[in-house]
């Protein structure tokens, strides 16, 4: 299969370029930006050189699909909900990993302060949290946010085990600084980061409303969450921490079937015995979870991690490409972490 | 005034020699180690050539009452239950950072494994957060720990108030590494912190009994809390996220006053309209405090963060040490965070 | 003496601003810069809340010279060229942080690519490492530059001794973010410098004919150095690491004795015997200074360090600023380094 | 073909597990170490769950002989200078990536102050920088240090073609921690590197006998280099700073030719027009090297950044083992770098 890549210089699309070199049934037909077009993606970023050297070009919805069978889109908000127009028209198979596609129009407009897609672009792609999402088929996915990625597998298990109380659920987030983007910006500047830690965007991120909405088709009293974000000082990983409170007292035994029940067949969710921590994971398409009852408070902690850049971006658009297609889903995401 | 410190290597004592080193009416009597008895401190330690030569002495509490007006213990938890015995038989002044006089004997048993100090002791013993507590003529001060000073600070004015619902805490609480002490250990190497987030002792810090004995004080149906800690990749530095329910909705000016009413007088405590970052109170005695209610979730979140060496040990010692004899609160402690 | 700060919102602005605050002989008179006029500075930077409430204003050297005795510039090249002009014209006291006035103009055109001062103004200016400059009564003061700073100091006593083969100075000198400024850039960002070393402006440093122009005044055989300059991933300190050949084999006790010749009054150079490290210095106004002799290779490595911000910065312009007036050399600056 | 690792659970062995893992060529057939015998590597690393689920053995020689075609030793020096006997008298293929059959023995003993492999097995290994070896066909393969790697990498071209003066080599290495190994210690507690930047073992790395004795075999008369470690804060990557002087002044395109000329067709190392940086090779087996030579000083750095635990150890290992076979040099190694 040919596919393009639409974002080629944003952190995701270089990290998809990075996966999908080493994936056996996919080939990149062509990559595609908004400035330096003509040069090779290589001269840009040197680490590419002998990896991918492939001439960044204009996006011209016709060529794409001329030469791919699927293009995949790593744009900003705000870009794919125009861009993959033609394609939902022409029903040529999108996966799109921004969150242009995740929200019904009056969410979107609200939490992201944009134009929404179309009606009809919006009818046609599925969000697609891959351990949750039957996907066979389809040919417009929308790809979930890194937050939203680590959180909802975190939840999903338990909300259909029904044994939390909806209420109740409260998330404290942490990201490294690729999950702010690209863009220079005081709260990216080495300084400003370095030896901080700094909470931002509360109770205004835009993955909430895309977690409850997500949660809510486990378990439909779930209505809102209260959830923290902050920045960690490290390039890559998310960490998100969760409170709920049960509605009758757990043990461990118990915890752990309701976790197996939702994970004991996906390749890429590790439930553990102990909190897992960001090492772990940076670097794979894994999500380790771990949790820890305190019967004193009834408060369950679910400790949830994943590489924001891979599990929750390109790693996941590659998984949702595999089953998309029949394929294994572990193909070209066979990584180990780096662990150091 | 002369003193003299107990655990001169520790991070907690070292801060102690800084701090102390510009207090206009204080000397250093004499410096106590177990190891390196005989050295120069600025020969183990060689920034602290030119701004502290003293030499290090072996702990003899009938020399150390002959030459000083008053010991700090800066010692490991187990230590000054039994080396501050002599000096509370004496009835001389005693600051002892560590917990051993923070408990009554069966909860410093059950959560410090270890024996606890004497009754006479326990009885003698003040703990003192410095902000609300009346320590004036007081010759026995237990100083607080790092987590729970900037937890009780973020919850006490709300307790005071009444507003909080008292099942519903969660503190989630970060901490950068000199938190962990000296000792050199797998979770403290540096490979293993560096660009890693590890949750750690969930449920069972040693803290959690302090604060919810503090907490009591303010609002007798606090009875537990959830308080979970994690470890920055960061030398300095508290962060302590606390989410509470309140009773009922409160708007910004409600809770303005709230902190208001606790601080308005404090030099050490800074209420701010945003969140607060680690970077504006590193390399000082601050406290700043930042919350914003959800009015969805009904969630209030409260952020307050410390220099866990300064406000978190040896600078909180100064300012008890300060109200102890009726000086001005700040002498000594008027400095400025790093910032950067 | 009263005091005016130009260039108040860059990192040596703010850095001055710290350190004047615990001067005893000095009151911030008014603090100036091109933005954020009318606010105040703690508004812009909440973690000098409580510590400098002080309101920014428009430059204006009337009015400056109105109200202070002395102006400090803390501003980008290409500015206190311009802007200290009428200060000159009045012989009204200036001490310049930037690289305005430490080259002759046709070297400034040529490493600056900015226009020079006036002859006048450089004329006037005095170039000031403190530790070898006798500025006693003077009133116009240029400050060396950090990298200068580090380098001069470990290289002067050398020359001052005759051991040194001119020829075959090299400096690996490596620098902490702050000593990039504030303005944003791809490297300056973040994730581009996290996890990361970077050479840049090799062999076109601006320090470059500072240290050369400096160093010919100890040894006039000195016409070159090779510099090369990088960044490490951490906020503040600079290391400098001369490597030079000698004229003859020395032995460790001859280099200590021509170190102390140079230093054994200074009450801010620290030889040692061990290699200093950034963490020594870090915080305060110290450059640590120590050497290994090679005579397998007869290449001498002397490595100094110092806090980029302070000795290679405010601190310097405050010790200046001592020495100007006659002062004790060490007001307000017997700061303990951080070390953590 | 079969392979077993001996010192599985250092930083080395642990990467070639993750190397070999995907290589099509080899299975891992047993891992081994002195602790923890009997425990599934995963139970020890949980980041390896579901990617490598082997028991830990302890050593023995005869059955690795059994079961295996071919063992690596990722074991600290002093180890495979015994262990390995038995292979070596069995003529059985060993790669060794250790320090122990790099050097003869009076200058093993000279540098590590440990007794030197046998001379049978001293004169079977092959020292294998793998670029400028040819390993075809050999059994017994000494793998290069880290430094000496990223150092002979940068200047065997320059000394093949005869424009160094031999006794101006003057290198400055920086590493991550990871090349200070796993042993806990004071250098390698968080919270002393954090923030810091510290030079060891100046002229007494134990690298410097065995680059001297590689640069020999281009140019003779090398008999010395200059040669300074210092530690970087992060986890992975050396870069080597290289100073010559040349014999004559040579043009950009000149220093181009002689380096195309030793690595034209070499897969992993890439001549850069710019100084490399760490983040272009970590995570890879590439060498990235770039260069500028300054007329004034006469002059030339040369940079070369390595991936100290991949290039520097278990990735070269790897190439040699492809190489020794006659197989692709690229097998298991075409991994991007992480890049973030």
């Amino acid at each position: 299969m040919r596919v393009s890549i639409v974002g080629i210089t944003g952190y995701s699309g270089l990290e998809l370029v990075k996966l999908l070199n080493n994936h056996k049934k996919v080939t990149i037909a062509s990559i595609h930006a908004t400035k330096e077009i003509g040069r090779r993606l290589s001269d840009l970023y040197p680490y590419l050189v002998g990896v991918c050297d492939l001439v960044i070009e204009e996006f011209d919805a016709k060529k794409i699909m001329a030469k791919s069978d699927l293009v995949f889109f790593a744009t900003p908000s705000g870009v794919a909900s125009k861009l993959a127009q033609p394609f939902v028209e022409a029903d040529f198979p999108v996966i799109d990993l921004s969150g242009d596609h995740r929200l019904p129009a009056y969410l979107y407009e609200k939490w992201y302060k944009k134009t929404p897609a179309s009606d009809e672009a919006l009818n046609k792609f599925t969000y697609s949290l891959a351990e949750f999402t039957d996907v066979k088929g389809k040919k417009f996915i929308s790809n979930p946010g890194c937050y939203a990625t680590a959180t909802e597998l975190a939840l999903i298990p338990l909300l259909k085990a029904g044994v939390v109380e909806e209420d109740s659920i409260i998330v404290d987030a942490k990201s490294g600084l690729t999950g702010a983007g690209k863009a220079l910006s005081e709260s990216s500047h080495f300084v400003n980061v370095h030896d901080n830690y700094v909470t931002y965007k509360l109770n205004r991120h835009q993955h909430i409303p895309e977690i409850v909405q997500e949660l809510k088709l486990f378990d439909d009293k779930v209505n809102h969450i209260q959830f923290s974000t902050s920045l960690l000082p490290v390039n890559r990983g998310i960490m998100s921490t969760v409170y709920v409170k049960l509605k009758k007292p757990l043990t461990n035994a118990n915890l752990f079937a309701i976790y197996e029940d939702s994970y004991k067949d996906t390749p890429f969710v590790r439930v553990q015995d102990d909190l897992p921590e960001l090492h772990n994971v940076i670097g794979s398409n894994f999500t380790d979870i771990g949790f820890l009852y305190n019967e004193v408070t009834n408060v369950l902690t679910v400790v949830s991690v994943i590489d924001n850049l891979i599990k929750g971006a390109a790693g996941q658009a590659v998984q949702n490409l595999n089953l998309m297609n029949g394929w294994d889903e572990t193909e070209g995401l066979l990584i180990s972490p780096n662990y150091l």
